[in-house]
């Protein structure tokens, strides 16, 4: 168990060099600004020529790289050599505090599973992503991915490691945990769902890891904060999580096209000249007010799906991430493992459902 | 059987007057704009006094309503004389070409399934929604919440109908049919899906609708127009459907206020005095551009969610519906019945999986 509680030292971070869209470029701008802004050290893992000169940063060598478009769990086995898996070798071996990859997901899960094991008496282990709510704090929404198929049982469990990571990463002394289904009132959902519900509202499973379980979560409600966790099974949260950046992606651009247009109307209203060519500062303003606010909705901003349920800190983060995306990363994953986080998920799920 | 084939006549459209979250005022009056537009005939069915003095549009007099809340099942079991089982009688009885209703979904839905009945050879009918696709026709989402539970076989026939449904409506010459799951690759999903692709892959369901069949559609390309069909099971529908309303009633108002203070702030900076006190000019401008943006991306503007399998048309509004949307969703309504869709729906499903 590389869980840091166990250690004085202050590990580094395990970073995959090579897993990302930008690899390796991107992941060491993010591993130099993680060192230089938060004084948090990494190993860079991966193919030293590829990775180049990158001064004081340690690189370990892996000489094999899993693909984005690859499968997971045979690409796993398969390459034993693979920056992903020597990174999460680190962490089992006490190298690295924690393991972050900006990769194929599915491999960083696999690889995890397999080099770092479960934590004892954890069925699976599920991926927890922070949602963006407005003037709030994030409501966590898990499995994100992990679990295609779930068992009732196991959406108590990710209610209390939910609970756990909840109240580590964003402070909250009792965190509200909910369940995602089809309506407001008890029993509804699906045959899973429902009988999810019936165990979650037993109450028991709540008492080790001190939740405050709130009921039935809608679809439109993920965003709206009426609960810190909500828990569901991986195939409905991919969905969700894969939706949400969906419209994100559509609605960025498409307001900012909009907002570019009707500015430089307002321009050319102004000067009275009715062809654009006035100055940009209607449009500077308004991008001050609006890049701000995508930034805080952005999905590509929360930086850090965590996989919950083995023995080490497993953080992942989208392939599209930009270097200070990265940074934040390391920062978030070498304060779970500080933070002694992997403990207090071992002791929230000790309370049997 | 109550499609309009069998008629020359043209019937009216029955209309739940006291469905809705302003009903019965906004129902009648999107029951007028659809008379004075569209020259769409309406039953308003419900109680007369609430109703009031409605000129020359008949109202059929029912006496109980279903409360928005109210659990549909029992609640249509138990009152005989509500608005909406009355209206999908008038279906029923040949005496109005299809049904409206903006109130409890799961009552309009449990009133047409057992006052109209399904078509022969459907399983279960799904409710078809479309989603609206930057620049491109809508896609259209199915089941979104009739059915929690599905079987991999009713996604083949959701398959059959939702072809047959955005072949009519949206003019497609052979629609493009998808499955959502959570992969890009085959094999990829929960149990039930996997088993429902391979159903789908194997091919000659879609010989008798014309469709093509084009496989896997993430989360992130419900939006995308990669399909113009994509089939789920009503749990996922329904979340998915909800998620992006709550996401885009989080957006609008947000892009709105932050335009807004923008506005103020650019047109302060024009005049010189800092306090935001000059004219709305700015502010004018960018709503004129970004109110039509948000218009065409409204999910509240889809306006006719349809209940695909009963036999006989059963379009179902949001609750807050306008005027506006109402009178749409009855032309939509009317439209269906009169190009025949209910034989189209039963057309496309005699191809047996």
């Amino acid at each position: 168990m590389s869980d840091s509680d166990s250690s004085d030292t202050v590990l580094p971070v395990a970073v995959d060099a090579m897993g990302g869209d930008d690899a390796p470029g991107t992941i060491i701008e993010g591993a130099r600004l993680a060192a230089e802004r938060f004084g948090v050290e990494v190993i860079l893992v991966g193919r030293p020529d590829e990775i180049g000169d990158v001064g004081s940063i340690p690189v370990y060598e892996a000489s094999e790289v899993v693909g984005m478009d690859a499968e997971p769990a045979s690409a796993v086995r398969r390459m034993k050599d693979s920056s992903i898996v020597r990174a999460a070798e680190l962490v089992r071996d006490g190298e690295a505090s924690a393991l972050l990859s900006a990769g194929n997901t599915g491999a960083a899960m696999a690889a995890s599973l397999l080099r770092l094991g479960r934590i004892k008496g954890v069925s699976r282990p599920a991926i927890a992503v922070p949602f963006p709510v407005l003037n709030s704090t994030p409501s966590t929404l898990l499995d994100c991915g992990a679990n295609a198929d779930c068992q009732p049982e196991w959406l108590v469990q990710f209610a209390q490691l939910g609970t756990a990571y909840a109240r580590r990463r964003f402070d909250l002394p009792r965190p509200r945990v909910g369940i995602l289904t089809i309506g407001e009132e008890a029993g509804k959902g699906n045959t899973m769902v429902k009988a999810a519900c019936e165990l979650l509202e037993e109450g028991s499973w709540a008492d080790g890891c001190d939740a405050n379980y709130v009921g039935n979560v809608e679809g439109s409600d993920v965003m709206m904060g009426v609960a810190d966790v909500i828990v569901c099974d991986g195939f409905t949260g991919n969905i969700v999580l894969k939706s949400l950046e969906g419209l994100f992606d559509i609605f960025r651009p498409t307001v900012e096209q909009t907002v570019a247009k009707a500015a430089a109307e307002a321009e050319a209203n102004r000067n009275g000249n009715g062809d654009g060519t006035g100055d940009d500062s209607v449009l500077a303003t308004m991008n001050s007010h609006i890049d701000p606010m995508f930034e805080y909705f952005s999905p590509y901003n929360t930086g850090a799906a965590m996989l919950l349920g083995t023995r080490g800190v497993s953080v992942i983060s989208h392939g599209s991430s930009s270097p200070e995306t990265i940074s934040n990363a390391i920062k978030t994953a070498s304060g779970f493992a500080a933070d002694g986080l992997v403990s207090e998920l071992a002791a929230a799920v000790q309370t049997s459902v």
